[in-house]
């Protein structure tokens, strides 16, 4: 991927010069690792993802603009408030259900040491483990059959483990829907000409669409680097065949998060996730409505100065790489009974250009 | 106690004729039940509390004015937002490891078949159960002895069960502090003139003083109701050998809910929520500090109706019902090896009155 750079599309927005990190994920963010756990059979199609930022934590944000969101430690995020690292951002299905995810990573994180530190003695910490939900109940035949602390601990086992980000229909994004086609954990990065890494991963569950139903291009794919997504439309009969996204009903929720290495303030990664919500914005028709809890984190692990300016051109970076990120996990996802993917029904859009 | 009018102090706040409910607590408000449950012994001292409304849940709104805070579902809170009621609201210690508590409530309500109607099926419910936490790590001896979703069943089981609110030194309040003085659970209720019923109950742990130590008067009696408090103040000698509050220092947090039966949006439940901050404001010094994570709920029965006129009456009201709810709460502590009671140091200014 590291040959990917900036497409025509996207030039003014994210910069000349611009291109994807060596992964064109949110690990190209030195010390950002992701991992996953889900749970498929015996009634579970569900599943948990985690994002760790280096053991000394990362300054962090949030932006809640859906409007039913599912959250746990989002308050101490306000700027405001006094604490200003966190030891992971845990996404989870299993809708409220699924806060019960972070406790595990709370427990795994604290038994290595990891976390603030509140006590008179060394290990005693409390790990800052906001989190967000999608809505999946039910996909895998059996309503409670949701994601708790042990699910939320193997995602935090994987994401030590370091790697690649996995993408498709795993951890969080297990059961997840948009617009009636299978959804996934997509992520994207890009290493801005000034040298800023900005990465995003995110779990894509939506009561809108991913495509547009009258061309078939993923809404997300025109903010795509050159190469990076299908450019060419798929056959007219087959967009015929598949007759479009389902119409908005039940719930649903896109959570996700955002990781850069300028550093940022608390209040600069609140921004900045907003900000990344106009990504989704762009990439998911609706979004943000009354049957999504659509969620965004942000992580600064501080290793660039920067300033305002620098600030300023991130901003439109992120919108652009939370679009391709979105984009991103709906191309991997993976058709299931009565929840095709985007490759299944529109398979000429996918072979020719990748 | 439902003898007990309004004081002179108070009667301009709170309006002529006003007195406290049957049982001057919380429960005076038709339909809400409290439960707790604790752990003291083996490391623990610590405990959770569980307000419930009746079944079909109650319109909710938070305001989080400490810099510290712990929280979960507060987010859909935001009037905004599409959830009107909730099913529970879950007061624990722990830290933000407590907020595993309230999971234990979600899954007992919704083995009931409480909560947000979700499923095509009777029974698919997600519970909608907000949570905060206090501080009281380490202070039955073992760090991480904390409540978990067992715990947080038995506070819903026992607030189940009805009766009157158990006050002092128990469930999320089990391991409290306040200005070094044992923290505990208060409580208390209005009926309006007008006939509405606003009550409280609070988790009292700060790190400012609750006692006046000029004085050795409670900071919220001064809202009490005739005969509510101890009004004499205590002997000099008592005073003087105490030496006043601890300097406020390490993490802490008061948490509570106010109820009440008159009908309000979500919008009017936030407001009064940051309202019922002025009465903790009042009755803790200082409050709101960067290591509190001070945090109030509301929740609206909605069995009355009312107009502008009559929340603006609740609003004032509310605040001198949350100040007497803190007093309350130091009021009926127990003390215990380096948390001597406001009864331990200053029993003088307690038997005169009582």
């Amino acid at each position: 991927m590291d040959e990917q750079a900036t497409g025509r599309a996207v030039r003014v927005e994210v910069g000349e010069g611009a291109r994807a990190g060596a992964r064109n994920d949110v690990t190209d963010v030195a010390g950002i690792r992701v991992g996953h756990a889900q749970r498929v059979g015996d009634g579970y199609r569900t599943g948990v993802t985690v994002v760790l930022p280096p053991a000394e934590g990362a300054v962090a944000g949030v932006d809640v603009r859906g409007a039913a969101p599912g959250t746990r430690e989002t308050d101490l995020l306000d700027p405001r408030n006094m604490v200003e690292r966190v030891h992971a951002i845990v996404l989870s299905g299993g809708s409220a259900y699924g806060l019960d995810a972070a406790g595990g990573v709370m427990h795994r994180l604290a038994d290595a040491g990891v976390g603030l530190p509140v006590g008179a003695e060394a290990g005693e910490v409390v790990p800052i483990v906001p989190s967000a939900v999608l809505y999946d109940l039910g996909r895998g035949g059996r309503f409670r059959a949701v994601p708790d602390a042990g699910l939320g601990a193997l995602a935090c086992a994987d994401a030590e483990d370091g790697g690649a980000v996995v993408r498709g229909s795993v951890g969080a994004a297990t059961g997840a829907l948009v617009g009636g086609l299978a959804g996934g954990v997509g992520s994207a990065s890009l290493v801005l000409a000034d040298g800023t890494t900005v990465g995003a991963v995110a779990a894509v569950n939506a009561a809108g669409s991913a495509v547009d139903p009258r061309t078939g291009a993923l809404y997300g794919a025109h903010d795509g680097l050159d190469g990076e997504f299908p450019l060419s439309l798929p056959d007219r009969a087959e967009l015929e065949a598949w007759g479009g996204p389902a119409a908005p009903g039940g719930f649903n929720t896109t959570i996700g998060v955002v990781a850069t290495d300028l550093r940022l303030t608390k209040a600069q990664a609140a921004k900045l996730a907003g900000v990344a919500q106009d990504g989704l914005a762009r990439a998911v028709r609706p979004a943000h409505t009354m049957v999504d809890g659509d969620t965004v984190f942000v992580l600064s692990t501080g290793e660039r100065e920067g300033d305002l300016a620098a600030f300023q051109r991130l901003l439109s970076a992120t919108a652009s790489v939370f679009a391709r990120t979105i984009a991103d996990g709906v191309l991997h996802a993976t058709g299931r009974p009565g929840a095709p993917s985007y490759r299944d029904v529109l398979p000429s859009a996918v072979s020719r250009d990748r």
